[in-house]
């Protein structure tokens, strides 16, 4: 399809865009899954894992601020791209860093986000291998993208595709607020994740980066399913209403759909191993063709 | 160390800034080689070879202008981190894309760059996975990040740090000049970085993105040695002189340094397989303990 030629990227927004030009790449036959999912899922040596690829940035101005403490800022780089190895049922593994950086910023800045890089990468034995720092255009903001690694045992690996109408969706923590300071200090669901995976088994599974309201729509439609949510339900942070659980996005928790069948050990094994976080039961996958609610809000990159 | 608050990394340039904060990182036991050389050298789950990570950017009004053919643009993007593969000795394997854009960039342009960066996978045998497309901060300019995994022969797999004084050093292609086009439409050296490995193993190997001037004093670094050059040897681009040849940068080519008992073998071979692309030896590693001549120019990244 051939947009015409004034069209702007903001016009279509990031979802159209990466539908645009992504459908006629060509993948290898070791690629499971490529763009469309958390990270993307490729065979490698072993006959048990796969290798899981990620990238993600955050921009200044956009993701956060140059006021912003920059050791936070570093943190958030990692623990975004970890949430995401997370959401796969992975375990990451390596780090590279990419800075595209005002030739104005000053040294103790920058080392300052390295050291909170670093950090993100020693809680969560993560080795920073490498990374490319260049100048940014003149006016420009900086940037700092992470590209990682990550492993997942093949019969643990956990897609967003697979879901099944009927099943239950359960999220992680509590949803709204980010803005209030959460979006610079949390902690990726990686050990809860790996957990699910381990024990239970989830059918579908995301973290939850651009809102409820952006991402739910997301998993039900590459699992080719509607949905029903139960907006009363939602867990939600101190001082959010339901609109800001559904739509200010950066909760990194875990959102996921699990047979019913599961229900009671699930609720009762999660409350024994993580008792300090909620996990609740916001609604569940239905046929494709019902009339799914429409979700205002959600994060929209352009 | 920590620098004054108010130093600047255009102040201190690219190669301290990464030696700063790069030194203190901890690596896994898996991790051969990190930050340092052209990319990360990562064990597997095969006994027989390595894993290769890399990052790389290219911003516009930096390293391309907004004029510029956007498949061009593409193409350049993805051909500079295969550049970096080949020169470890390396195939490339999977590639990640994130683009950091400017909302008004237009649709149309956009699928252009798509298009040179699936051309250059498509021809390299690539497979593009996924990546990133996110908003830059206002007035920004467009960068687009490549992050590439490749895969080595254990045996076969070339650092920067293990040439040895008395190796010759040799350089493919002519230098020079690159901005006239060739930084647009270079060929990455893959068939003859692997031909390289495969038959004549080099002691240290590096593809010559910043110039010779900066790129050669970093080769002998790395390898603890110090080297001589002879300038008039240098293999120039038609219109170039020896500065231009030595510090226009962008050129993709291989710098290496092998023993001298291999040079009537490598001459000739490379000759019977590559008659078209010069060879030449433009001089040697010496022991770091002389004089190494100091050269002028090379790109600074900031």
């Amino acid at each position: 399809m051939q947009y015409r030629r004034g069209l702007k990227i903001s016009d279509i927004g990031e979802d159209s865009f990466i539908d645009l030009v992504t459908k006629k790449l060509i993948s290898g036959k070791d690629v499971i899954a490529a763009a469309g999912d958390d990270c993307a899922v490729i065979k490698n040596h072993s006959k048990d894992s796969y290798t899981l690829l990620k990238t993600d940035s955050i921009v200044e101005s956009i993701h956060y601020l140059a006021t912003d403490s920059p050791q936070a800022v570093g943190y958030k780089a990692m623990a975004r791209a970890i949430s995401d190895i997370a959401a796969m049922g992975g375990t990451p593994q390596h780090a590279l860093v990419t800075l595209i950086l005002d030739p104005k910023s000053k040294v103790p800045y920058l080392q300052s986000i390295y050291q909170g890089l670093s950090k993100a990468a020693l809680k969560f034995k993560i080795s920073i291998v490498g990374g490319e720092t260049t100048r940014a255009g003149e006016t420009s903001k900086n940037s700092i993208t992470i590209s990682m690694t990550g492993t997942v045992p093949k019969d643990q690996c956990c897609f967003r595709h697979k879901g099944k109408p009927g099943q239950l969706l359960y999220v992680t923590g509590r949803l709204g607020g980010s803005l209030k300071g959460k979006h610079l200090k949390f902690t990726p669901r990686l050990k809860e994740a790996n957990w699910l995976v381990r024990k239970f088994k989830p059918n579908a599974m995301m973290d939850l980066s651009d809102g409820l309201a952006s991402d739910l729509p997301k998993l039900a439609k590459a699992s080719n399913c509607g949905y029903e949510i139960d907006l009363g339900a939602l867990p939600r942070s101190r001082g959010s209403d339901i609109k800001s659980a559904l739509s200010d996005g950066e909760d990194y928790e875990l959102l996921f759909a699990i047979s019913k069948l599961k229900r009671h050990a699930l609720e009762k094994d999660w409350r024994k191993s993580f008792g300090n976080l909620k996990l609740t039961q916001i609604g569940a996958l239905r046929s494709s063709d019902i009339h799914s609610p429409k979700l205002e809000g959600g994060w929209q990159h352009f």
